[in-house]
This record gives structure tokens, C-alpha cells and sequence, in this order.
């Protein structure tokens, strides 16, 4: 939705317009003394925004005393309140937390332990202290690598929130003008009817034949879509400096993709002299299932990869992991030093993030508790008029919500339907999930990635009771 | 110095290309392990790097088991693992860390409190990861509040890190070109000879007077330069949309400047229709003694208030501070989310830095050990060759360090004399300050808040060493 001013809303999004009515008197309260000092610049999830006072693992309080179930939140990716998270964080706080212009062990433990994780290429990282830094500082490098000032993004992209990143986001409607060396390309018809399930990088000569098949077929349509976008920015004066591209789509409305077709996307923007970024800010960290990072699921050669959200499970912290000729020809153009960015505490929470990563095996989790997800939840879905499809990839599943037309025409999405369904998974099942895509009419499940089976049953029986009700009916 | 495509390197910065020699063992290992996974983007301080283990309140532990006095760094502002913040950090890590889109009592506690050391106008705050994050969108709400783009800058400022915040640092050099809709104003030589010694708020009378006929004297030399930089920016099409203005311009060479002239840059500004947007990240939270905000020592009226560095005492958290028309302006037209921005634990790890900041009597401190050290450094350096002067506000102090000319001219700034000096207290005295402003010739003495008189002690003899070595004459 759009106001007057072209400002698209938060999908999910609280309406203050409505007033606090519906609210219990706590929640009333709280929302009343956020609007004296956070103001409209403050959003907030839900109809009934929900009160939390403290977490464990997949699991949220409500200041009502209600145990809601985490169904959305990807930055607590190894589990709310995590002790061996906390216990790293309180460690390094009674040690030492300055700047990396000194030498320090933490960070350069911490980034030789994320590189073992890329191909070879990516061979040097810088840190952040948010994935808007990291996509910012992205597309400042890609621009002195290349010389050239064009970017291309998908249609309904959302990078970040700084100047130059919110200006290659198209998701924030129009209330701002886009850069003008920006080009968008439509994915979402190409793509809808992908799913990513099973592991990307192991489905033996059949899958793999498959796989190709499929991702040959996408790139029939994107192909001539990003060699337009190309050319136009060429045209313009531009010149192409990459694609920056998120690897689940989450706001273009969850488009995991064939596996494959990002490689073919690198091999054309890499012709044209562009990097290709891979924004594994959403994706990154075991996310997408059986690989660390999205671009993995495409065995694509991605020349910056930027990640952000779970990476200190709340702890801020954000990096740019690139092929180093890139950083040695931004380094020679200018200087680039964040005060917080690879600070010691941040360090630690992310290397506790990889611990626990490791030590629960969450990569090859998050691809069977994800595949576990879409079959069930599709099995329950399946047959009601409003269902529209399930897409994912490892533990990230978008859920087509639609008007359920029975005329004969396409079923069109209904992004109030979807969120009638989130509120009452909020209100009555003590569920959280949100929306996302086109018309905010995909419904987004994205739990930590500890999600286990008894919270998989508890979803699932709270998805059973909102079909019973009729939500997803017309 | 710059190189030859423009960039100004790190001021006090180790000179990768001059290889290893003069590094112990350690060092070296350090630097080498280093370069191959942060590389060229990577700066490091001094020309024998320290390697940093430990630290507790103003003193710094090396590798090499030495003790180092810390008057440098500002981040650490209530001291090196302060136990009250790392308590504070520990518990909300067991409790929750979720983002605010839910309601938090967390980030309101901490608001309401950050929002009480403000003037009234200043009523509302939006969260950041980081000072530079924090002035990205402050520049971005200042053109939607006033509907101009153009910004006016100090000659040599540093505002961050971002693509539009380091489009308006020129002192990163012409490496990147500065943004098109940027004027500069040198302030160097009318600030130069001001002292902001005292507090900010209390002279009595006589004071009071003689504060009005120094910011007089220093706005009739300012006032025609920013209007001509005004000028030029409605002469391009631009408008002002802002002067954003370090409250101790740091980079510009420490120049806390005559207490009122940023009071009669505000109405200049406002005269055009634009903002003055008060960038505390150096200044901010008692640094300049006497006050809380840079701000303050003017009797100015900001619009826009821009916080990072010591406000979490490294746990990274910035901060915009604003008159609410100017978030209602920018909400209407499009949406700001930062997911790490207000989350409990850096909400926790502020609101642990306020309660000491009050606790200790830091405000007054900074003050008071201010004046003590301007002044007992002056008395010793007085009569050196090579002193040129000596300018602070609270504990922000910067030393001129020139040629030491006596052939009748103007002593000259001189950098490679203030590196020996900088480097010699390194090494041979285990104290760390750094270098600011044109040429990097001018020391930077800034030290945690916590600084105490045998601290001071302990600085005030290794700069009596330095002397009676020669450092400080020709």
C-alpha cells in the first residue's frame, strides 16, 4: 500500500491512523509513550503490536505472559537469548572492545574463520556494523573496480536504509526518487513457480541435469530482461558496476529460484565488466539449507558477497567479503575504517554464531526442517482456495496468499487476506510470521534456524486451526 | 599526505609499503596474518603497530605485556570493560534482543532518558548502528524536511563512512570526487586561536560578555564565507539544505572555537531556509566539559542531533536526535527500519553508559581534568621550539606542532615532527595519543572520560621526557 506521497508501507505494518483500539491497556500504554519519542519514524509489526519481554530459543514473551512462537525472526538465527553467544559477548566486554586500527587477535580469527567458508576467490573481508553498511560500502567498491556507476536490482528489491543503498531499493515506492544510474528488472513471473527444496549442492547426475533444465528455462526469460537493463545503463552514460542481488528475493515476494541461474546472471553482468553482489544479508549463514551462502546454491562466482543480520545474532555487526583485487583498488582510491566495524565484541558474538552453527549441524537443519515445512504445510494448504502456491528454500518459505478466484480468471494476490492470517496466527495461535512480495500478499516464514520438530508441530497445528476458520477460503 | 590518485592516508597511520623492519616478532606475525585476510582496506596505527590484549579503565595492555596510558580513545568513554556496561550488556543478552517493531521497554527507557539531556525543541531520536549511519540520516532527513539538497561543510571535515556521508568529508581527499551539491567553509585560521577552556554553560557576567565579543569576532570573519557558500548552493539549483558541523571539528585540527558563534551560524542558516544539524559523535555525551552536547557550549539551537562513538562504550549504537515536524516530514514520505537500530542489548549498554556518566560526575570531570591538563601541558611545553599552541574543550585537546621557525616567519605546521612525537610516546613512554588536522601536525589528546589526576600524572611526565629529549625543538 501506498500513501499520497508514494511511501509504501511496512508490510504488516501497525496503522497509528487507526488509533488504539483493539489494544489491552498495557499494550496502549507502551505504544502511547513509544509515539511521544520514537514518533512515525518508530513502525511496528501487527494490529495489536505485541509486547516482548524476553526470548529462549525459538520462543518469545509477550509482557502478557503468553509463549509466542518465533516463526519470522532470522537475526536470532542460532536462538533467542543463546548462552554461549552471551557468555562470548561477556567475556570479551571484560578484556577489551577497541578499534581494529590496532592489532587485535578477535578479528582476524573471526576472518579467517568466515573465509574458509567461501570459494577460494573471496579471499579478504572487511567489517560493518550492518548489512546497509555492507551493501553500501559494496557498491562504493564495485564502482571503483569497474569505473563504471550502474546499478541493476530486481523489481521489488530492498538493499538497506542508507542514502545510496535506499536509492537501489525499489520496495520503498516512490515517496523518494531512485538513483538515476539505476536499472530494475521484473523476476517474480520467472521465478514464481520454483521452489528451492533439498540441497543445492548435492542431487547427483539426475538433479543436476534437472537443475540445469530449469535454471536454462529462467535465464530464457530474465536474460534478454538483465541484457536490457544493461544496455540502458549503458546507453545512459552509466556503464554496468553490478548486479546486486538479494539471493531469496525476499521482498521481490520469496523467490529462492532454480538452482543455476544466478551463474548465468554472473556470466553476463561479468561480460558487460560488472561484479556480481551477492546480498546474503537475508540468505547468508546456513539460511537457504545445505550451503552457507545463497550464491552456493547456484555454483554462481560471485565477486562481493555482503551479510549482515544473523551474523552476531543481534549483536551489530555486518561484513564485505571480496576478491581482493577489488579491495586493493578501492584502498588505493580512498581510505575506509568503521570505528565499531570488527571490533572485538562483535568478533566474538559472530564466531559464537559459527560455533553453534557448526556444533548443531544448523546448515544441513535448516534444509530438512525447511523441506519438512514446505511438505507439510503444503499438504495442509493444498485444496483451500486462497493457497497460491509455497515457495522456500532451506528454513525461508514465502506462502502465496490470493482472492481465491474461481472464475475462471487467475486467482490475483490479496495481501488483506494474508493479513488477516497473520493477525490471527498473532492473536489466537501465538504464532509470529509476517508478509512480504507484491501487495504484502505472501506470507513469510522464517523461524531461527534452531526450529525443531516439536515447534514444526505446534506450527503446523496452529496453520490446521486458521484453515478450519476459513482463513484461507473465501 | 596524499597519494597519487588523491587519497589522504590515516593520519598516524603504519605505512604498509615500508615492509616489516622495526617490528618485534610478534608484530610482524600479527601484521602479516593480517594483510592476508583484511589487506590494503585494513589501516592500522603507528609505525610499530601495537598489539592490543586486554585492557580495564584508561590503560591498555599490549602482547608484549606492557602497560599503555590510553589518552586517545573516546569510545571507551566510561573506561576500558567498564563492569557496569558489561553487566548490563551480559543480562539483557539472557533476556531478549529482538528489534522494535515489537514493543521493547528497553528502547523507550533509554530514550526518554537520552531525550532529557536535550533543550525541548529537540523532542524525538531515531536509533542507528553508528555515527556514520546517523548522519547518512540526518543529511537525508534535512532535504526532505526543507526540500534542498545542498549541504555546507567545514574545509577539512570527517563525517563518516557512508557514500553520501563521505561525499561531504573532504578531508578523505580527491581520490572520489565530493558530492556536486557540497560547499566548504575554511574555519581553520578564525578558530584557530580560541580556547574553550571552562564550562560552557556558567561565566557570570564578565564572561558571558567577553564569550559574546570573541563569537562576534570570530562570526565576522565566518558569516560572509558560509553565505557565500549558501550562495553558491541556491546558485546551482541546490538550496541549503543543512550545515552539518563537527561541534569540535576534529579533523579541521581540534578547533572547539569561541563559545556562541555556532549560535550565530544556526540563525545563518535558518535564514536560508535550512537546517543546522549538530554532529556530536566526537563532541557528544560530556566530552567538551561542562555540558553534554557540543551544542550546548554555543547557547545554540540545533535541529538535528547526530550521536555514535562513546554512546555504548563500544558496543556499537548510534543515534539521531531531532524536532519532531522534521521525522514527520520524513515518515510521511518514506519509511526508516534499522534492524539493529534501538535493540535492547546496545539500548542496555547506553543507558549502562548515562548511569555512569552521571554516577562518576563525568560531565564536570571532563571539565575540570580538561583544564588541568591544558594547562599543565602548556606550562611545560611553553618556551619549546615546536610548540605552537594549544587548544581544548573538556577532554579534547589538540597541540600545535610546527617547523619551529625563528627566521622571522610564520612557524609552519609541521607533521613528520608530530609523527616522532606521537610515535617516541608510543614506544618509549607506553602513552597513545594521535595526530589531527592539515598535515596531520597537530597531537590529538583525548582519553576516556575516566581519566584521573595520576593519570595525568603519568602523561604530564612522558611529555616532559619527550621535551628534554629534543622532540619539541629543533
Amino acid at each position: 500500500m501506498k500513501n499520497a506521497q508514494g511511501r509504501k508501507s511496512v508490510a504488516n505494518g501497525f496503522d497509528f491512523s487507526h488509533g488504539l483500539e483493539g489494544l489491552d491497556a498495557d499494550e496502549a500504554a507502551v505504544v502511547r509513550r513509544r509515539q511521544k519519542v520514537l514518533g512515525t519514524m518508530g513502525p511496528l509489526f501487527y494490529n495489536r503490536p505485541l509486547h516482548v519481554v524476553s526470548g529462549s530459543g525459538v520462543h518469545l514473551r509477550g509482557a502478557d505472559g503468553a509463549d509466542y512462537l518465533d516463526c519470522y525472526n532470522n537475526v536470532a538465527c542460532v536462538g533467542h537469548s543463546n548462552p554461549h553467544v552471551r557468555q562470548a559477548v561477556a567475556d570479551q566486554l571484560g578484556r577489551q572492545n577497541t578499534h581494529s586500527r590496532y592489532l587485535q587477535d578477535e578479528v582476524l580469527d573471526y576472518a579467517e574463520r568466515l573465509l574458509a567458508t567461501f570459494p577460494g576467490a573471496i579471499d579478504h573481508v572487511a567489517f560493518t556494523n550492518s548489512g546497509s553498511e555492507s551493501n553500501d560500502l559494496a557498491l562504493r567498491m564495485a564502482r571503483v573496480a569497474t569505473g563504471h556507476m550502474g546499478v541493476v536490482v530486481t523489481q521489488g528489491a530492498y538493499h538497506g536504509i542508507t542514502s545510496l543503498v535506499s536509492s537501489v531499493s525499489p520496495s520503498f515506492g516512490t515517496g523518494l526518487p531512485l538513483a538515476p544510474f539505476l536499472a530494475t528488472v521484473r523476476v517474480d513471473d520467472a521465478l514464481h513457480d520454483a521452489d528451492g527444496s533439498g540441497d543445492g549442492t548435492g542431487d547427483g547426475a539426475d538433479g543436476a541435469a534437472a537443475s540445469d533444465a530449469a535454471a536454462d528455462a529462467v535465464w530464457a526469460v530474465l536474460g534478454p530482461r538483465f541484457n536490457q537493463a544493461f544496455d540502458a545503463l549503458e546507453h545512459g552514460g552509466y556503464g554496468v558496476s553490478c548486479v546486486l542481488i538479494d539471493e531469496v528475493m525476499s521482498s521481490d515476494g520469496i523467490l529462492p529460484g532454480a538452482r543455476g541461474w544466478i551463474a548465468r546472471l554472473a556470466d553476463a553482468v561479468h561480460a558487460r565488466g560488472g561484479l556480481l553482489i551477492s546480498d546474503e544479508v537475508q540468505a547468508g549463514f546456513g539460511r537457504m539449507g545445505g550451503v552457507m551462502w545463497g550464491f552456493q546454491r547456484h555454483g554462481a562466482e560471485a565477486d562481493i558477497v555482503t551479510m549482515g543480520k544473523p551474523m552476531g545474532n543481534g549483536i551489530p555487526v555486518g561484513g564485505v567479503a571480496y576478491r581482493h583485487p577489488i579491495g586493493d583498488a578501492f584502498a588505493a582510491c580512498t581510505r575506509y575504517f568503521n570505528t565499531f566495524g570488527g571490533n572485538p565484541v562483535s568478533m566474538r558474538a559472530a564466531g559464537a554464531v559459527l560455533d553453534e552453527i557448526e556444533r548443531l549441524g544448523l546448515v544441513a537443519h535448516a534444509r530438512d526442517m525447511g523441506d519438512r515445512l514446505a511438505r507439510d504445510l503444503s499438504e495442509i494448504l493444498e485444496g483451500h482456495e486462497r493457497f497460491g502456491g509455497l515457495r522456500h528454500a532451506g528454513l525461508f518459505l514465502g506462502i502465496d496468499v490470493t482472492d481465491g478466484a474461481d472464475d475462471g480468471g487467475a486467482a490475483q494476490p490479496d495481501g488483506a487476506a494474508a493479513r488477516a492470517i497473520v493477525n490471527a496466527l498473532r492473536d489466537d495461535e501465538h504464532v509470529l510470521i509476517s508478509a512480504a512480495g507484491p501487495g504484502d500478499a505472501v506470507l513469510k516464514v522464517r523461524p531461527p534456524l534452531v526450529f525443531d520438530d516439536s515447534d514444526a508441530d505446534r506450527l503446523l497445528e496452529a496453520v490446521r486451526h486458521i484453515c478450519e476458520r476459513g482463513l484461507f477460503d473465501r
